[in-house]
């Protein structure tokens, strides 16, 4: 990874470990550069990426000032990899139904971009927010890139191990959702009854290069869930 | 606005202008100068912010390619300045109930920021979307900084009236939203039962030097909108 995303890295977790709240304001540009151990120009760099995707903001003449990352009991979407990322600190508990090899459908080749014949691996979890019913998840990952998953890996964080163990980052991710009724099966894990609504979310993740890895469906309770969405202008 | 921030959303207008697709390549960096007449640093710069943004993405020793900005049918909430500017091309008819100077009660002080006796516009509108109800909207500008509305105004785009009349541009925004059951008024508008859900969006608008000047509630038809949040990672 270039320096200067390191150091806006840096930043971030800089800001959340200190729990920084939104219109704090940062150390000085100079100072940074001492604190982070680089130069001007790139703490600068670093600013500007972090300004533009909302972490941050800029005014001129009168300094740099924090945003809202984590937001207790918000889900921040601008960080969608994974619950145990944005409820930090919240008691998660997760409970893997299956994990297993498949041949992908129409609908996975569409949105995985993948060959008809490769094999995919299909995880379905539950996870549990303080011991409720939060989320029910159908995640799809390709074995070209995702060589190996099991159900004691998809009992913790899956982008954790893919960051640690497979040396897997994310590159970028869409988002889409709506407000949708739950079949039996899904209302069963979520505990609310059939046909309840639930809010519907599919993922899409990217490598840096653009191929896409892993998609996924997650429904989540919607009496139980809150998200949260920074932007930027210009 | 710098130089690099205008580029950025010149670069952004051209890809959506161009209709361009998400993996489409933009040119070079060089002929991106050209047409652009801007120096290579500034449109380095330039698709930096772009790339935080999640407007496109940068494959070293490869090139730079588009992501979907716009997606027909979904409301993308990285664009959250409203429904004219994320549904380009579709046909929005608005219907405005009232438009009011109030005194800020407590819940308005708090997501405003602002002081107990200031001035503020309360807005009460509905949006059509191909002539079927899509959302009901509740906005409160303060009138330090938004001096003049009225329903004329309001039956077009209001961010358009702020930019091109007023010179106010917002420098950033928080949205927060969950699916919560509608009381029989705001059911009757979107022409839905009483006590039916509803996707409940809180936007916070705040000027380039952190002032809020707008706060909205928005309460969207839960079967006929989409939402949209494109991510990067770093």
């Amino acid at each position: 990874m270039v320096k200067y995303k390191q150091i806006a890295q840096e930043i971030t977790d800089y800001i959340v470990n200190n729990n920084l709240q939104q219109h704090d304001q940062l150390p000085v540009i100079d100072d940074l550069a001492q604190s982070f151990n680089s130069s001007k120009s790139t703490i600068i760099r670093a600013l500007d990426i972090l300004e533009a995707k909302g972490q941050i903001y800029q005014v001129q003449g009168s300094g740099t000032f924090v945003r809202d990352i984590i937001l207790p009991g918000f889900i921040n979407l601008n960080r969608p990899e994974g619950l145990t990322q944005t409820l930090i600190g919240s008691d998660i508990e997760t409970r893997v139904m299956s994990v297993s090899i498949i041949k992908p459908d129409a609908t996975m080749i569409e949105n995985l971009r993948c060959g008809p014949n490769e094999d995919v691996y299909l995880v379905k979890r539950m996870r549990y927010l303080a011991g409720q019913p939060i989320v029910y998840e159908v995640s799809y990952y390709r074995k070209k890139y995702v060589i190996f998953l099991n159900k004691e890996i998809a009992a913790d964080s899956i982008f954790k191990y893919l960051r640690e163990n497979l040396n897997i980052k994310p590159g970028f991710s869409n988002s889409y959702f709506e407000v949708s009724p739950m079949d039996e099966e899904i209302a069963g894990y979520l505990e609310v009854a059939p046909e309840e609504y639930g809010i519907k979310l599919i993922n899409q993740f990217f490598l840096p290069n653009g191929a896409t890895f892993d998609y996924s469906i997650l429904w989540y309770h919607k009496d139980r869930s809150k998200f949260f969405v920074p932007s930027t202008y210009y």
